[in-house]
């Protein structure tokens, strides 16, 4: 027996109940194994061996029984805390696109698969599939970009201005110190239409500048690129059209990578000719206002390409519209900025929060981005079965980055009010539950936000002490001597103060004491 | 060739698209097929066989060319208008439950599969499952209810007031008519905590009442039952322990069958002796108010059951409470209301609404619930390792049939209005994009909503049109003139009438306007 020593009183605990169970429960891998290590004809080599892997098994027997009561692997619960300041931004957010006319729309979760093939390039393998329980093959949406251009194909829709706050799934590796959750909400806004050049997607970057200003964030940069720019580069820099892609993915890194190491990973890994990355590299390292644009509209290389004329042309109108906006101040044209998804065709940009330089003179540093967008001319068309396009832009506020940046803000200075009660009903007496009930009824039938404990003799202190902790400002008492008075006393929590209103009279008076705060 | 004369000219032009197809591409069947026909050595007779099938197949290809536009079964996009419709009825459900001081909640869209089985009885078939796509087993929710318990359980919160507003799935078979969904949106509201009886089961069905009265849905009812009345009832009158719940499950349909149709099925599919069904038939078929409460106190055979008595006991003290709120006159203590899923363990209800009668004297006829709930006291202890058991109340807003009621009307009688815009930036003019740019500008920064239309020049009579086409109210009119005399002419589009105001006051003058209105 010796060799059964080291064994924590757990572990023999645990394996006596599972002895215990009953004969029709299924055997587990545990139970086997001890019944075969009971048989004295295993070689004690084998029995150490036994052991171990029982230890084990036991181990995750019990990891296993933990593992059921927790939500599935990158996502959360929400607390009343996160709500509370959930619906303050998501308010902000809505009633910015409210402001600019954008009707509400929803579609359902999840999409038939064939949906969402080929929208997202290499990112399809992080899109959720339905289990084929009979009947259609189903995936959970991935953005609301691609629902919106299915609804609006199906609906033959060719002009909407659209706003949708949604939740959608990506079976990302999830990383929650960055806020980033394989579940998350998503705040799109898109004009779809045929307009004239340059309007909607001034008005889509006036919205990410009015909605970051608005939630006081910090400092902010709204960098802006056009896809056919890119384009523009990599086709007078020599670069192979079927390497356009690879190389696109790689720019993308520059804000995470140095240029050394994109340089190196389109010369080792994607095979492009030294000299040809090095010219990629000395267009995307440039960044700058609207002069920049004019700049390389005189560029004698980039001057020659049609697509980059183009993107370079509507920058130029953009930057024009922007100046009317008054908010030229955010922008920067940033070659750098090549934006994941497949499907933008046109203008792109993305929002970051600009950290304080550590060290004076040093430029403000990039924390993440909060919002992005682009122009994506030719998704609708890919639902279309004649292929009609309904030009589009739009843009996504990264709201699950702001909630955590909101959060950390709120939960260093001060409590969150998670409820918005405005009175408790209480008594400071016994026997006065039906007192209670009476008048608390009073008050929902006026519109007013009460709660009472639920309890027939609460402790007076047990009902200020609610009040204290969930924040509500204002005590109705009722007791032997009020109803004899045919009063009410209100107490303010704050100020400890009472003082006896006249039974009715309560309601305009306790209407009277929430208008005035 | 006369085989083929019948053919469209639709199929062969298929063909041809068919067979000239690039060699990569998968063939489909009707290309195999067509090669199969066009071998002269196939008999006449099988011939004809080959293009019938070669015609199924065309038009099945045609078929699935149009499935992929399409939103899954059961599920539906929410256009502006309904999902206008629908936040005005959520704001009235939300307010309802913050006035009860509820805190908000949500939990992610799905669940590791362990935490909803066993759960839902019969129903688990409806669950949507996730593909395996490795790591956890998931499940999509099928209600909010379980996903409550499984976090008061994990966060170990023994007392709480939550409300969730959220979307749930079930793969029922989809009957659109009766506004039935595979996906669905559910409003919760749950009081969790060990308190006084009756007393948060009263101010649940409290909220009900005030919900259903709020949204002016016409006349309702709110039946109200015990399982442990029930459970009584189905021993006294001596059902077997184990066809309590086929029992109950039949009981439920009384609202759709007739007695006959319920006593016919408890006899012949469940096997129960016809004196047994008519002992149940005697109790259930009763309706009434406190006054049945207390003679079923008083039955021989009934109060010798000790759960009967303890349901009819809680049931008297319920209707006291509901008195002193006043809300009685809505209520009903039907004894067939049994509620199809099994957490339930107490008071059970259920809100109808009432059609008026097409003959008078007859009793008014309930069309389809729209609000139900009841006491589920071991549900969370099924998720605590330690069937620690926390008892709960709680009520379901059946907002989808709301919805649809809502929106009947609403198409009947007007037109909804979808956005909230309240001014348009126009001009009659050619060449004034930069001045409505800038003057909008100004307008969304002082919070006021406003749209211009993304045209360089829009002709005057398109923009007055856009705005009797949205509700747009007012026009900002900006010219040469206009901007000569340092003016904006606001016009209302309702009366036609123009005034020019001063550039600096145009802002106080819109708000001032929308203020009034």
């Amino acid at each position: 027996m010796q060799r059964l020593g080291p064994w924590s009183r757990e572990a023999w605990v645990a394996l006596a109940l599972q002895l215990l169970r009953p004969v029709r429960a299924p055997c587990s891998g545990a139970t086997l194994l001890f019944r075969r290590v009971q048989g004295s004809l295993v070689q004690p080599r084998a029995r150490e061996f036994a052991e171990a892997r029982l230890k084990t098994q036991l181990e995750s027997d019990k990891e296993k029984s933990n593992f059921v009561i927790k939500t599935p692997k990158g996502t959360r619960d929400l607390s009343p805390q996160q709500m509370a300041i959930r619906e303050k931004i998501l308010n902000a957010v809505i009633s910015c696109f409210k402001r600019h006319g954008a009707k509400g729309l929803d579609t359902p979760a999840f999409e038939l698969k064939e949906v969402l093939t080929e929208k997202y390039g290499e990112d399809s393998k992080l899109i959720y599939d339905l289990k084929d329980q009979g009947g259609e093959l189903l995936a959970l949406r991935y953005d609301l970009t691609v629902p919106f251009a299915r609804y609006l194909a199906m609906n033959k829709i060719k002009k909407m201005k659209r706003y949708h706050i949604g939740k959608v799934w990506r079976r990302e590796s999830p990383s929650i110190t960055q806020g980033r959750y394989r579940e998350f909400c998503q705040c799109d806004f898109d004009i779809a239409g045929q307009f004239d050049p340059m309007i909607p997607d001034a008005e889509c970057l006036n919205i990410m500048y009015e909605i970051l200003n608005a939630l006081q964030l910090g400092d902010f940069l709204i960098k802006v690129n056009d896809r056919r720019i890119l384009d523009g580069i990599f086709a007078v820099c020599g670069v192979p059209d079927n390497k356009f892609r690879f190389i696109c993915a790689s720019v993308d890194k520059l804000g995470k990578m140095s240029w050394e190491d994109v340089r190196q990973e389109m010369v080792a890994k994607i095979g492009l000719a030294p000299e040809v990355a090095d010219c990629i590299g000395s267009y995307i390292q440039q960044h700058g206002g609207v002069s920049l644009v004019e700049q390389l509209l005189q560029d004698p290389k980039l001057s020659q390409n049609k697509q980059a004329l183009e993107g370079l042309g509507d920058l130029k109108l953009l930057f024009e519209y922007l100046t009317l906006f008054g908010i030229t101040e955010k922008i920067s044209f940033d070659l750098s900025l090549a934006r994941g998804l497949d499907y933008y065709t046109g203008v792109i940009y993305e929002a970051v929060l600009l950290q304080t330089p550590a060290r004076q003179g040093e430029e403000p540093l990039g924390v993440g981005s909060v919002a992005a967008g682009g122009r994506y001319d030719g998704l609708v068309g890919m639902f279309d079965p004649k292929g009609r396009k309904v030009p589009c832009v739009g843009l996504s506020i990264g709201v699950e980055r702001i909630f955590s940046i909101v959060e950390q803000k709120m939960e260093a200075t001060k409590k969150i009010q998670v409820t918005e009660t405005q009175v408790l009903v209480a008594t400071a007496q016994k026997n006065f539950l039906k007192e209670r009930m009476k008048l608390i009824a009073e008050l929902w039938a006026a519109g007013i936000k009460a709660e009472m404990l639920y309890k027939k003799n609460p402790s007076f202190l047990t009902q200020l002490h609610y009040c204290e902790e969930t924040g509500i400002p204002l005590v109705a008492i009722i007791g032997e001597q009020e109803l004899k008075d045919g009063v009410i006393k209100l107490r303010s929590v704050a100020s400890r103060e009472e003082v006896d209103i006249k039974r009715e009279n309560i309601i305009t008076e306790i209407q009277r004491r929430m208008y005035k705060s």
